[in-house]
């Protein structure tokens, strides 16, 4: 199926589930993207559970994400518990002018909800010149250090670049040492997961998809991922206003209160700041990368995948064409 | 010794090595600091080399950094191939001013030097009532992820934010699994390392100090780990316009050019950004994290380490003794 029609096919979906127009396909958009970049998990596997809250009014369909200046060089976007990314392509567009004008600027996203592939929303900006950063908390899913009580979500880090040539440079990565959406995969395969991945809910290792699920993800390295979890979680929720990660619900589940997170964006004009000519010095540095043997830049396999699908079209599987037309009841 | 007499002395050993008065202090206050925040890697055993450096010419001892503005939010600082403490100074003053009025501001700090404990600089900014993160980049010490030879530095990250009450919450972590100064540290005790700290510039585990050294430190969490290594050596080389890792000369020998690395800090005023209390949600968060049996708030060795030293004073143990008199020739 070409790109276009399937963000078609994913906007009637959601407009079927009392999702605006405009938000469907923001969010459509979103979630083709994700599948074009071979991230499955935050693509059609999303649009199920996103229509079910809809209706259930978990998340409001039709919000309208506003913005204000909180002051000269901040933004507070306030995304009304509707979806995550109508609030990101508002911050996205109004992020871009200011920080051309201030040289660095922050959005503070607050009662938000999933915001999917980090590293696209970034990459946007870095689409328009800048250098962006973003962090974002999600329902809990580690616990800290030494603890056994699921506290920080897997809370991930988006980096991106402009290149002189080609995509811009896109870094992006959760905090788990593995990424809960490969749970989530491995549950709807009725597979296990490979140990070292997670802890049960008494914080035992374990194989079993659910079992992690409701239990803890690890985080990468050890007690320093775990400190990058608590930085991420006071930018994207005490900084920002938004519920913490402990008291956020489910990105999944269609009943309770909306998980009312919260994203923090920086975005920074590197013709401002560089004293020296950033694209060509970064050219150089990916150049280092790209010539060791066995390295590679971040990003590299998302770039081919993207390509491909660009070529070839996305495929929508059978068992989501079903959930695809259950939406439309 | 007080601590106040153990800066004097630091001082005084950096006078007569061809620093200024004014710059010798700023370069005592930092390194006693560290040794009274239980940091020795970034303490006393760095006066011989400093000084060295100072002799030689490698290190500007008499630099005057200077700040200008490169956008409305945008500071850029020179530290004139002089010590790092003095630009960072004076990044910190001007940024207290300027992100209480903008909301946010950077400083990007070019031409600099090894600049140790980076906890110390944004607790600082947080002790001015802000929420801030830096990054450094560091002489090159381990390989992009599946590559062989070093291209990034160890790329230190901290954060800070207020608290309510008591001291600052301070995040300090270094990219390598292990902080090189820890290597260091046990080459000086002539103790071999641990394996799974380092590589050998081949590319093969070692407990040898010396070969991990000359080869290459792990980054902590593997590729993320990398890739976030990447993404300070962005923002602290690319983007301010310093010297890359792979380009910086060594923080430790006398000779060669100056390593000329970057920093960047980012100040955000949290009572501009925040849609509510920012200091009862952070006392809240910090909260649960020790009421967990096992967990606890990050620098809580650094703060009891910090206590003990102010009541007993700092121990000069007798080799610096030496090296401290040596640099008085």
């Amino acid at each position: 199926m070409k790109i276009e029609e399937a963000e078609d096919l994913v906007t009637k979906a959601l407009v079927a589930n009392f999702v605006s127009e405009r938000n469907a396909r923001s969010v459509a958009k979103a979630l083709v993207a994700a599948e074009v970049d071979g991230q499955a998990g935050h693509g059609f596997s999303r649009v199920a559970s996103y229509a079910a809250q809809a209706r259930s009014g978990k998340v409001a369909g039709a919000a309208c994400p506003t913005v204000s200046a909180a002051g000269p060089a901040v933004l507070r976007v306030d995304a009304g518990f509707g979806f995550a990314y109508p609030a990101i392509d508002l911050a996205v567009n109004e992020l871009t002018k200011l920080s051309k004008t201030t040289g660095i600027a922050a959005a503070a996203i607050s009662r938000s909800h999933h915001c999917g592939q980090l590293g696209a929303h970034v990459e946007r900006l870095a689409d328009n010149g800048l250098v962006a950063l973003m962090v974002a908390n999600t329902p809990k899913a580690m616990a800290p250090w030494g603890g056994n009580a699921a506290l920080f979500g897997t809370n991930p880090i988006a980096f991106a670049a402009p290149q002189a040539e080609g995509a811009p440079l896109v870094i992006d990565l959760s905090l788990s040492k593995i990424a809960r959406g490969k749970v989530m995969a491995a549950k709807k395969k009725g597979e296990p997961i490979p140990e070292g991945w997670a802890l049960d809910a008494d914080g035992n290792p374990t194989t079993d998809p659910d079992a992690a699920l409701s239990g803890m993800m690890l985080p990468m390295g050890d007690a320093k991922g775990s400190a990058l979890a608590l930085i991420v979680e006071i930018l994207a929720a005490t900084l920002t206003g938004a519920n913490t990660s402990a008291q956020a619900s489910s990105f999944f589940e269609a009943d309770g209160a909306p998980p009312g997170v919260g994203q923090f964006i920086i975005a920074i004009d590197p013709g401002c700041v560089s004293g020296a000519p950033f694209a060509a010095q970064l050219a150089a540095l990916a150049g280092q990368i790209e010539a060791q043997d066995g390295a590679r830049l971040p990003g590299t396999r998302r770039l081919q995948a993207r390509r491909e699908a660009r070529d070839r079209g996305v495929v929508v599987p059978d068992h989501l064409w079903g959930e695809l037309s259950q939406t439309d009841s």
